[in-house]
């Protein structure tokens, strides 16, 4: 396997910004995910849950960098129907990551790799190149990342 | 156990009566499962979904004896944003049933048997009446349910 | 309330085509969708399901008209790591419809007009429509839909 | 648009207390949401989670008050199956509110107003108040909402 | 790609057993599972529903052949607290399969192949084999599904 | 009822880690739960979640005491596809706890105690005890159950 001097895992806090929706209609809650990636949110994900009289609500979770919280949660109030929302900080462990490029049949694919101290533990073809790739070829996606994993290492 | 003289399952066709409501919000979802009960629905359920465009939408299931199936669809139609309906027919196989009392230390019970031919199978206390024995007497509803397990065949 | 002399709930007949997905990533799972939605189906959707093994997996579900039938099975199939799918027939009954402009002070959204019989029954103003508006506006989505209810029937 | 003399948002720190569910029968859990409201909870909310040996169990939780949150725990700990529970503490952000009339053709709805800062950024008619008009006037309750949504600001 | 003679995907005809279990700890359903495969089942899930009186509940499905049907439904009425099934009859359209050896550096992994029409469209590498390689050898068991991708075709 | 003179509730700190799985198969996310329990977490559970690019994916949660933090975060970023993994620190309440020998018909089974204070709250048939029996005597899992359940205080 490939080695490379490394430290330990990197660490870091964000903030998960949490809020129940259960009086929005699903349409809002899906062009919302995408306004709050361009205001900064680190990621974002919805949870089905189950509220009072009987509503199939969604919990909605934002992370978010502390230097980015106070605008995402005036997104949030904004954009939904909430009144309210509710936060906590986390702490992050993470893999050391770079990128490679990989080289396919149909064209070269970059792939993200992590690393837990010295030791590389994992390599993953992005997905918005390899998207590109099976558009363009008119192949299942699923052929495209096999043939990845298949030249990564070669 | 009990034995009781009794043919085979009991059988009959119902309608499954579906739409996916992708642009209501769940407050009016909680609601309308009421107003189906209401006109006749044998059951009414709602299951998490993952629609285009990121939408965290709902399923509707209504279970309809035929005779309901007309009035039942257009109350999904009037009631939801829905502007359309699938419905398709199932069969049932069924216990055959009866009722008896079970005495706790709380009060009465009933209790519904179901018999597969005729061997007793299951005996099942009634949750309203368990509710209103935990709600008189302030205790945990899966006491009076333990209860009357206990009490049941003795 | 608008009247218009209409017959009865429209009606067809389309297929419900599922499979369950365990072992296939869910950056696969929400390509496919886009691809299906291009090779004709009518609706596509996901369902969180739990399978053996300890799997949470994905039931997908696409609804396609008896013409597509085949083509999206084999897409189903070519897409995704399955080895079959099921699939089965279902009525539909539909309200009829039409479209009509509603003016808001940000610009001019369409709306699909629903009618049991001849019952104007609902009007629901187009999501893409409401986005583009949002968008050009910089508001809230759920601000342009609010206008467009108020500005409906005026 | 309403404006309003305010400052920044409202802020408190509240309880979540959670346990997962995975050996008690669904309707004690329908139940058991009812009681903890009537204990003082803020909320309560159930999600679907995936549990070791195949189960598909619940995720409870449960929004609190500093104050209540002893007595809280007290009411999982007896009304449910589960041997512990936890707790963490999170900050809430929320709109400053109000509440005002809303004159539709078929009655009084009160809604809840919500600013940021001094700008008024949404008005929710109350839940309560549409579906009581909704079963006066036997219409659905959508129509109910949208009516309120339209008699907002005039 | 390899090429094989084949005629059309194959068919057959299955059912659809479901029940909605609202009563039953999901300890029981974790079991459940277990004995409706022993006893002939072609596949069994439960998707998490929200039914009647803030009842978060699951819906079991099992697939079975036409010779199961009548024991897998008096199991599902044994073994649970439901009282009836309700059952409907699906197509099934299949890949043609056959079996094929990958070599790996840690040993042999069998792999299914499917093919539509005379086209192979893919090869899954099977679940028992990778995993009691990833634990022989104490590796993660994406490492081996990647190691046997990258060993297919060559 | 059983009384034994015993304080408060007891109290810990445990560690909540979690990361959001979207690029990983379900048949993975199954064999890994396992392999995190050998690890030494006191629970781990998948919640589906909804995220970008209509991905239907897996929260893994594990609880973990604060010695084997490090160990699972490891584990979790060794075994699946994520290149980071979140924590936080959560209060445990629980009831104090014992253990009974219950006597049915069919054999023992042992039980779970719990007691607030001092006051009994809770017996629970344990789930691999009745699993046995179940087996052994070709019984439905809930019947053992039942029995166990009226076997206990007598």
């Amino acid at each position: 396997m490939y080695r490379r001097k490394k430290n330990a895992l990197e660490h870091d806090q964000v903030y998960v910004i949490e809020t129940n929706l259960d009086d929005m209609s699903p349409e809002i809650t899906g062009y919302l995910m995408e306004k709050l990636f361009q205001r900064g949110a680190l990621d974002v994900f919805l949870t089905p849950i189950f509220m009072k009289k009987g509503r199939p609500a969604t919990k909605l979770s934002v992370l978010a960098e502390p230097d980015h919280r106070e605008t995402l949660i005036e997104a949030v109030l904004t954009e939904t129907t909430t009144f309210g929302v509710r936060y906590y900080i986390v702490e992050r462990s993470k893999l050391t990551r770079d990128f490679v490029d990989i080289h396919t049949r149909w064209g070269v694919v970059r792939a993200k790799r992590g690393y837990l101290g010295d030791r590389l533990v994992k390599t993953a073809p992005e997905y918005e190149d390899c998207k590109k790739l099976a558009e363009q070829h008119r192949l299942p996606l699923r052929v495209i990342y096999e043939e990845a994993i298949r030249q990564i290492n070669t």
